[in-house]
């Protein structure tokens, strides 16, 4: 990464320009929405969905919900964190010259963020080294390698992987690439809702319909609310930068985080309510890519309420359910971690009261970032056998 | 359906004025392009996979391939089949008048043809008896009912469907809508051809890359093929009719039918080679809307060289293959049905023949139609395990 003294101020106008450097190399990822996604929304929770939540016995709420899906899951490599890596990289090159070429950047990670800095780093004509568990999925390592990073085995526990990582960057002076928590990373995510912003003013324009009120000039009024998964807190606080600031017109984009609460992987929510980031999450949930601690940068960027709404929580079952009416009704696919945001908008009766009370009769438009779409027809047939 | 003396010709100028009036009904459904299919399709097939075809030994061809899919997996009801019910009770109505809101239409079915009947006649008021066997899958059910159709439950074999058919026509006098093997049916099809037509050629006007080559003002050039799947052959020979005149350049687009060689499911290619229609097929194979025989009319539509390249069959683990590139590398959901023109394109030792010796070194725009997108993640787990 940028060493400290190069650090950029994490800003909307930053990652504006940081959309510039890397527009050339990924997909502008299409704005999709979906009827019946937008009607289960609208529609009130059965009571017995609120037993054992402190909102047993109360009335469901009944918010109105017009969602707009960016849908990173057809991003490249099958995820957001394309941005961040290329970001990164593109700032690494800049501002430490041309000799990274020769030394080569290093990440460790089994998921999503090994194929963006293998892909990354390939496209920009320098070598790539990921360090991965030899145990790691088959299909995952080769997926790595065919990005084009050079895959380095190491133990399991997170001292062989360091003691792995030490010996290579000796050799090598390879440049690491955080998977969150440095600002090029948090940069480069927000770009995602940048786009996201941009679209479906566009799309609104164009069509009234989609939006749950039309402007004074008969145009659809553009996005309430945006919601991402919050796993390191890269993509959610990039994007409660983008939209920090109110519209010309005063109006205020709301910004919220999702996390799983299975075994205290909702470490940012419980952060972030008690005032001090928790550093250490072990939570084996099924959205995998939220397994990691909030990172520092993000607990100070999502610590401000003028820029986070909050983080909010859901149950395996609830993600899982989420998940399925994606695929067999939006006829997509998304990771179980893409499913959380979409998950809190239908099953989080906290979130929808929010949306009832202050969107009111005409509800709100919220945006949902679909984070990635890296699964198998055998990874969700054993997700939901287990049920 | 509408009587003999009212039947239409199949032309793509009726598939034209088809369009308009089902245009406010149906989703304008995308075309996606993929780099990763592009690439697979247009590389060589193994030496050994050509073993036990008539090709083993050869050199596997070696076509160039840009794919267009056309995706009505999106489309109302997860299919394409909406646009021949639409198009099918639009024209009762018109030919048959005002008294068919009394009477109703009827059809048979436990698939995609069901719930477009539901759909397109509760959105045009008329009540739709659906005869479905007892053993229906609990979910088809539902969802017919969820569109608004009356289901009427038979017995399993087609005597007991007939009769239970016949005892509700003669209480309501309702009309039938038959999936596939009538003029106003196949015309409506159609409609899902001439609309991928039309965006094709603004897609590649806009970005030439996405073409096999560039015209003289620097465009990119349309389609030079398109496939679909062949069941009843309603899809197949709308779109065949589409493309059955040259282009004002001189251009032929070729139009080619995709089958299940399971079980003797490949009834068009053989009855199209024997010149005779094969009017039975029972074949279990996993594409279950392909299960039916050929109809009449698109047999005599297919039986017209200037019309259809003919029909190209693959087998189940070839279209189990190509269901799984496109959840997983494209991370769209398609029934098996629809994964059959890309397994012929893939897997089609013929075919990938004809697009290499025609397409020469550019090699050809091929269309695929995606006709549906109907699954769920138990089916795809059981679908998948069986290997």
């Amino acid at each position: 990464m940028t060493d400290k003294q190069h650090w950029l101020p994490v800003t909307r106008e930053n990652i504006q320009t940081a959309h510039s450097m890397i527009k050339p190399y990924i997909y502008e990822t299409p704005v999709l929405t979906s009827k019946t996604l937008n009607s289960l929304a609208s529609t009130p929770q059965p009571a017995e969905a609120l037993i054992g939540t402190p909102f047993e016995g109360q009335q469901p709420a009944c918010p109105k919900i017009k969602f707009f899906f960016k849908c990173e899951n057809f991003q490249r490599i099958g995820a957001f964190k394309v941005r961040g890596a290329f970001h990164s990289i593109l700032r690494v090159i800049k501002t430490k010259g041309e000799e990274v070429r020769k030394r080569g950047v290093i990440t460790h990670s089994s998921g999503n963020h090994a194929q963006a800095v293998a892909l990354a780093a390939s496209t920009l004509s320098i070598p790539a080294y990921i360090i991965m568990p030899s145990i790691s999925i088959p299909s995952k390592i080769e997926a790595t390698k065919g990005y084009g990073g050079k895959v380095v085995f190491s133990g399991s526990t997170s001292e062989e992987r360091e003691e792995v990582m030490r010996k290579v960057q000796e050799e090598t002076g390879a440049i690491l690439i955080h998977p969150y928590d440095h600002p090029d990373t948090i940069i480069g995510q927000g770009t995602a809702g940048l786009e996201l912003d941009t679209q479906v003013n566009k799309l609104v324009s164009q069509n009234p319909e989609l939006s749950v009120r039309e402007t004074e000039d008969g145009k659809g009024c553009g996005l309430d609310a945006v919601i991402t998964p919050v796993g390191g807190g890269g993509l959610n606080s990039g994007t409660a930068t983008v939209f920090a600031d109110p519209r010309a017109d005063g109006r205020k984009i709301h910004v919220f985080g999702a996390e799983p609460s299975f075994q205290g992987a909702d470490d940012a929510r419980r952060g972030l309510e008690a005032g001090v980031r928790i550093p250490e999450v072990k939570s084996l949930t099924i959205a995998d890519g939220l397994r990691v601690p909030l990172g520092e940068i993000a607990f100070s960027i999502l610590s401000d309420p003028a820029k986070s709404r909050g983080v909010f929580s859901v149950t395996e079952e609830q993600i899982k359910s989420a998940m399925r009416l994606v695929v067999e009704r939006m006829k997509i696919v998304i990771e179980p971690s893409a499913a959380v945001p979409l998950a809190v908008c239908l099953y989080n009766e906290e979130f929808r009261r929010i949306v009832e009370q202050e969107g009111g009769e005409a509800g709100w438009n919220v945006g949902v970032i679909f984070s990635g779409g890296n699964t198998t027809i055998e990874a969700m047939s054993r997700l939901f056998s287990a049920s």
